[in-house]
């Protein structure tokens, strides 16, 4: 392997070495700088003490105290990797497939990334359009949930996604079966050129499609939005990977919403992420029935997430002031026509109370049922009589208008 | 009319005069007592100036200032109904129909009650058999909704009302069609003699049974718990009385659970009674595409109203401190399993990632493939051997424990 000459080289060999969050490997970047990090990680520049000392202070910024010796137990877990490193070949394979790598400083470079703070990742691999523009996280929602999901949480997914595409956001997820694949799917299929509709954040490298069951629509993500990814190509997922890109969604969203999830699964290991990112969690509420539901309520139960159950009410998690979308709130529910009775004051709910429906009732009668006086009574009728809601009949007496006679 | 002699009898009078929540005639009661409060209001004894004065302190330190002139105004206001009072006959009908009325200060008085503050009804007509003691506020869970509800609803509602009673619980409701009716009925179903397994706080006379076709359910409530009304006999619900229900309701219970309400519905007026109680108010959650739990998810987000699954959920809800019943919560989840991989270290589960499923694997390639040192794959390899998740094969090779072996 050749040293890499610049900052560029260095962190895609980085990528390959460090498992994503390797907190002394990326300490070791902030105390040495990318290209020294990776001399000093691959055993070619011994790390003298001085780097020890900058080292052992990085992660007693981040917390980690009492850390100081882990550079010599790190240097044995890095050394196994050293022989596959290849920089310029995965350059040239990203760059192959249409893609680039994106590094801190970058025009492209996600500064949203950065609230990860040690956990920024060294690079990203990124391929589709990145030039099209990474969508700024703001205007970025990750829609999750179980991969077995549920038909009403495809559903949902769809519903939401869709909307939120045409409302102007990149719906952001993990390209993984079930809510993630509904999610770009909806995204896609309300695109238009302008904009970036989807992101996918894999876990393994972006040179095979993963699951291999989501090939063609992780193809499409790909030329209409795009994926990205923190390992180099050739990186096969794992655990460990999902569960670390997992903090790249959110990190990269300005709201989780966890559409469904058991009462264990990955989907809430975002909303962690999010939540300890100070991201809002918005939750999709189900049937208490649905084991796929279980987990969003435990969000909403333990960890504070928000109930969500459309778009704008996601938007509106999403715009930390609130106010962007008020107006779209509550005016799309099937029964939120304004009650026949709202306005009314209390007197006059007491005296419509009283009307009867058929039969018609003298002002005294009125008075009596309805625990109001005589002087109340006449002047409630007069109110009444004018929104729609009383009818005077012959001989002065009054009853309610008919339902279809109301204004 | 005879003057009352005594203050049951003068209460059970004004519960025929005012109207729920009258509150100058509240005041009244407060200011004068209620035998003069009597004598006032149906004009046979003028208030002085003295009693105005007092009125209006009370009134004040509700909050009503200004409000010193409505006496004269109230005076009207009830005058209509003096000719209907007779507090001898209501007492005589609800003795014949094996019931009582309960006053402050009665040892089965709901001391809850007195959290309405001036709001406090009058007195309690009580059906039933009050005697084997109204259950306390803090036993006591209000289940309630809408009454179109779904299958869902009234399957909801059955579960969490019957574990309710079965854990010593008290169920109350409003004795509606819907969610109400199915609250008392699951709580009837595994009632046991001991206990008043439900309460109806209805918005009518207890002479009937509202609505008709909940009689035979009335009449079992009656039976085996209680019937619960502020007006006395022959007086029939209205929108208002329901209204003011709702707050005795709120007020009689630890927590008001909704389990199904639509957009609005007179369930979120019980809840919102709660919350400026302080009572606990929870929310089941349901589909979102169903226009019934859209009042349970508008608490959800707009009213900090808590998300309950089941009566475990409920009862934390209901226990101020918690811990009452934390042993409860997360055991009866269907796929609350501990994962095989709890308590795993990263290391491990680094590890447990590179191991093949089918073929075997060196220690120096999981080094690499984990991204460990050979120390730690030697150390890694010997802990998931003993927890049963890594198998050694010949010539010192690796790989995964197939499931069925896991421990």
């Amino acid at each position: 392997m050749n040293t890499p000459s610049n900052e560029r080289l260095a962190r895609a060999a980085l990528t390959r070495l460090f498992e994503p969050s390797d907190l002394v490997g990326l300490a070791l970047i902030r105390a040495a700088g990318p290209v020294d990090a990776l001399c000093v990680a691959t055993g070619q520049v011994r790390g003298g003490a001085r780097l020890q000392q900058e080292l052992s202070e990085v992660l007693a910024e981040s917390g980690m105290t009492g850390r100081r010796a882990l550079l010599g137990e790190s240097l044995l877990r890095w050394q196994p990797r050293v022989a596959d490193l290849a920089p310029e070949r995965d350059l040239e394979t990203i760059t192959r497939l249409g893609g680039t790598l994106l590094i801190p400083g970058d025009d492209l470079w996600p500064r949203s990334l950065e609230d990860l703070q040690l956990g920024t990742p060294v690079a990203l691999w990124a391929r589709g359009n990145p030039s099209a523009g990474l969508p700024p996280h703001v205007k970025t929602v990750a829609v999750v949930g179980s991969r077995d999901s549920t038909n009403y949480g495809a559903s949902m997914t769809g519903d939401l996604s869709a909307a939120l595409v045409e409302r102007g956001y990149t719906v952001m997820s993990g390209g993984a079966y079930g809510i993630d694949a509904q999610a770009h799917r909806a995204a896609l299929a309300v695109a238009t050129a302008e904009t970036v509709p989807t992101v996918a954040v894999l876990a393994g490298g972006l040179d095979r499609y993963y699951p291999a069951g989501n090939e063609d629509l992780l193809r499409a993500v790909g030329e209409q939005g795009l994926l990205l990814a923190e390992v180099p190509p050739g990186v096969s997922p794992t655990r460990w990977r999902f569960l670390q890109r997992n903090r790249l969604i959110a990190a990269m969203s300005v709201a989780v919403v966890v559409v469904e999830a058991r009462w264990r699964s990955g989907a809430l290991n975002t909303a962690h992420h999010a939540a300890g990112l100070g991201r809002a969690v918005g939750a999709v509420p189900g049937s208490v029935y649905s084991v796929n539901s279980a987990g969003c309520h435990r969000l909403l139960r333990d960890a504070g997430a928000t109930c969500v159950t459309d778009a704008a009410e996601i938007i509106e998690l999403a715009t930390p002031i609130g106010g962007a979308t008020v107006e779209v709130a509550g005016t799309t529910r099937d029964d939120a026509q304004p009650a026949v009775y709202d306005g009314l004051c209390v007197e006059d709910l007491l005296l419509l109370d009283a009307l009867p429906v058929r039969a018609c009732s003298t002002r005294e009668k009125l008075a009596s049922v309805a625990g109001l006086s005589q002087q109340g009574v006449r002047i409630g009728l007069a109110r009444l009589e004018l929104a729609g809601l009383a009818i005077k009949t012959e001989n002065d007496q009054w009853r309610k208008s008919p339902p279809a006679t109301r204004k």
